[in-house]
């Protein structure tokens, strides 16, 4: 962007403190958020003044676990458990994979990010190569997640995709303990002791792989991990839904992140994550859609709105997990967990990952608690811009990602048919 | 409309048999379907020629259980338990009440109803003739259900709104057991013997409400109502969360529908329907949003994603309610259960409540199975256009109600200040 945008005459939720509605002004130079205030006489001038008319402008959503590339298995495997459905159908498929067929399903993954007001996401996925690139294309932030192997290519990765490009970075982490060998967690584990660096798993997704766990180890995975020095830099797990209570004082004395993935969850009946005992604990909580194979949707309001149901039905208490709870995992919390606490709030100094609400819709109306009309009533129809580093990438209803989307589907829906016909 | 509509080169589900999607054409002639079926050379001239490029046009979703005048209390009492939320909150507040209100507060509702392809609503509410003067000032469909007291008036609202307009009709109700007397409710069941005619109520929405009755009468309310001749015409029941067994051989020997509402279940904390064993015993299954305060949505996306997600979590069986299901319960299902037949499906002589969902979204590719795309990825996004009998209420996210929306918003706004300042 060449000059200085301003955002005015609307709302703004900066997510600095609690969620507290404020009629401040938001001003952004190249990617990084200027000024945020009542207007000024001293205003300069602007290459561009973004009139919200009332609207509501808030920091992106940050989607804390999601696979971009498995795109090409929605709706390829509904209505089947999570053990065949991995094992027996999206397994054999990934195995054909290309890096080119990613970047493509990567970019397909992004647009439909654009929409909820996602600006960020924790990627753990095959050819990081291809994910940076369709990340560095579309103007997106992505926080690339090591998915395990050899601890020497973790390493290399690190140092690379940290180094590569301002809206890149990485976090060691390992797919999950199911599918590393004990050697390859204790090496991970020597890796984060020697780079002071989190790591990150899938973890307690289903009661089997815990039961698994133990009966290979004696452990759960949690604190095999905690045992093996995953965790002496911080971390986090991916769905926990079957934590114990052990597991979750690990994860409370290490100050690790819960990354909850309800829609998923919910699909592949694996179950709901005990996030109203974690958040008494003190633990931090983060949201992620996990991919579009098996949520199968990328769409944050679906989340928004299932962490606080789901906590609900599970303990019975309409009063548990409250909307202002669930905005900040969605913000603050999914920045911090992920490494990127320039992009947690809207304040002078941070990066410019901001989205626009449109209030001026039926889901909207009354105005008269727009941070639960969010949570409770929100919907994409509600989004009217999405700014990653202080570039436009989506405008009512327009993507602006530098390629044209009719394109993308064409070539997502080709390599779809080849992938299958291979 | 004047002169034939076609819809022509997109795909179409029908929903005449099981979901099969089809290259058929669609012809629209007043408020009625004249034609399904492959592009003829004999072709009549038509007013509009709509292409929908590929994109999907089925059945309008019937929403079969709604207080669309409670759009009032949206995000006014989130968080909050079922009863105390329903007596200390909405009571005092519906209390004061006005038919104006209810009108305006309508408006909005049907509004939120079209963004996401609700072609009809099942509506229990106060002030019906306000409820019916809205629904027809839109040109939307209303099946009003009558919400109990003294069953001479249920008698004379039957014959008056079943008389009134094309566009509404009406069912026996009462609200529930636990705000209606005994005589009450027995006259309720004379009066459905006398008239031969369903009757619908809310009913085991928690555990509460049923030990109370059968405190009071030894009796669930499903076999109370039976025992007083609410069911000798057929009717159902509203949310079904806590029903017996012999509740649901109730239900299954009645033919009686239930209407689950997973949304404003799970957040007010009330449960999950047991809707994967009411299926097996053969019974219809219809879904609804509930009223905008307590869901707090009117979005049939989330009730299509929630009906099978909360089933496969309540069972443990990730393939339980499969998709095709979950279309059925939202269409067909709907309507036969609201007493609308003639707007079950498409087909020649069916009303034209139809919707068009547009796949150019990153959400519905790679187009591989767009019937399980709607039900698990859709969103209010995909909906390009709403016609209800005949005419587009909704297209390309403009509104066509015959009054401007910020209108409809100023009014909603000012009637919720002065209700809440009364």
């Amino acid at each position: 962007m060449i000059g200085m945008l301003r955002f005015f005459n609307g709302r703004t939720l900066t997510m600095r403190g609690a969620p507290e509605i404020t009629s401040d002004e938001v001003w952004v130079d190249g990617d990084a958020i200027v000024y945020v205030g009542p207007a000024r006489g001293d205003a300069p001038t602007f290459a561009r003044e973004l009139d919200l008319n009332g609207d509501l402008l808030l920091p992106g959503f940050k989607n804390a676990h999601a696979h971009a590339g498995m795109s090409f298995a929605r709706s390829l495997a509904d209505d089947v458990p999570l053990q065949p459905w991995l094992f027996e159908r999206i397994f054999p498929l990934e195995a054909k994979l290309t890096p080119e067929d990613v970047y493509v399903f990567t970019k397909l993954s992004i647009l439909e990010y654009l929409t909820s007001g996602i600006t960020a996401a924790f990627d753990m996925y095959y050819f990081r190569d291809a994910i940076a690139q369709a990340s560095i294309d579309c103007g997106f932030r992505t926080v690339l997640c090591g998915g395990g192997g050899d601890a020497a290519t973790l390493e290399t990765e690190y140092h690379k995709f940290n180094a590569l490009h301002p809206l890149v970075s990485y976090q060691l982490g390992v797919h999950s303990e199911y599918t590393s060998s004990y050697d390859e967690l204790r090496d991970v584990g020597a890796l984060a002791r020697s780079l002071r660096a989190p790591v990150f798993a899938h973890n307690a997704e289903t009661k089997k792989e815990v039961d698994e766990c133990i009966g290979r180890y004696g452990k759960t995975p949690t604190a095999l991990f905690d045992a093996l020095g995953h965790f002496d830099w911080g971390g986090g797990g991916f769905h926990c839904i079957h934590l114990t209570p052990r597991d979750m004082e690990i994860f409370r004395d290490r100050g690790l992140w819960v990354v909850t993935n309800p829609g998923s969850n919910a699909k592949l009946a694996s179950g709901v994550a005990p996030l109203t005992t974690l958040r008494e604990m003190g633990v931090g909580i983060a949201i992620g859609t996990d991919g579009p194979s098996s949520n199968n949707a990328l769409d944050f309001f679906r989340e928004l709105y299932l962490t606080p149901a789901l906590q609900k039905l599970r303990t019975g208490d309409a009063a548990a997990c409250p909307a202002d709870d669930v905005l900040r995992m969605a913000t603050v919390g999914g920045a911090r967990c992920m490494g990127l606490d320039a992009c947690d709030c809207i304040a002078p100094g941070k990066q410019a990952d901001l989205i626009v609400i449109d209030l001026q819709r039926p889901n909207m109306q009354p105005v008269h608690n727009a941070a639960r009309n969010l949570v409770y009533s929100g919907s994409k129809e509600n989004v009217r811009l999405t700014m990653v580093a202080g570039r436009v990438l989506y405008e009512n209803g327009a993507f602006f990602i530098g390629e044209d989307v009719g394109d993308v589907y064409r070539r997502a829906n080709e390599r779809f048919r080849a992938l299958t016909a291979r």
